[in-house]
């Protein structure tokens, strides 16, 4: 068994092409042991957002703090906060922005990229 | 993408031997359309507790609220609380008890069993 302090986990700036004041951390990963899951929380600072993208893997996402705008695969926008949990599919695409005065935080749990097909 | 409201979800009592006062809501899951990766949300009522045991499919934990005991494969108790993260390895024994005064949530994300090897 491992215990992590989330607290004690970097959380860098998000590199990737089309994410704006966007964070993340890994809880639980591969350097964890963790060979099928991917635990990741994302901090979302007022006016970012993620890319509006698609990949060939899912996403588990429950909101942990604030509330944010989901656009969907058809572009549509759904306001979600504490207490909603979504699925994305894989190849669906999907961005999460954060129009609102607060860090939109939330956990997205993936397959590691090792064993997605 | 499916959007659900955590509040909406039944939390049945976990049947399984040897688990006592514990609820259990699957958040997302196969119904929800996730072939990989389930999102279980536990509540462990004070002096409730998990079996002890082991299964060949690892657990990725977070800690949501309250406190509790996480009793590890060799047996030595952690207590762990809201801010931390745990991963339990594949056929590892693990517990989780709660001696405190509140309920003792976490979330505990597994590989779909259908997947599991």
């Amino acid at each position: 068994m491992k215990v992590n302090n989330n607290s004690e986990i970097p959380a860098p700036e998000v590199q990737m092409e089309g994410a704006s004041n966007v964070r993340m951390k890994i809880l639980i990963g591969p350097e964890d042991g963790s060979g099928n899951i991917i635990m990741r929380h994302f901090f979302v600072a007022p006016g970012g957002n993620t890319p509006f993208h698609n990949h060939n893997y899912e996403h588990v996402i429950k909101v942990e703090r604030g509330r944010g705008i989901a656009v969907d695969e058809k572009g549509v926008e759904h306001e979600v906060a504490e207490g909603q949990s979504l699925f994305v599919r894989p190849g669906d695409l999907h961005q999460f922005r954060n129009p609102f005065g607060e860090t939109f935080e939330f956990l997205c749990i993936i397959p590691n990229p090792a064993k997605q097909q």
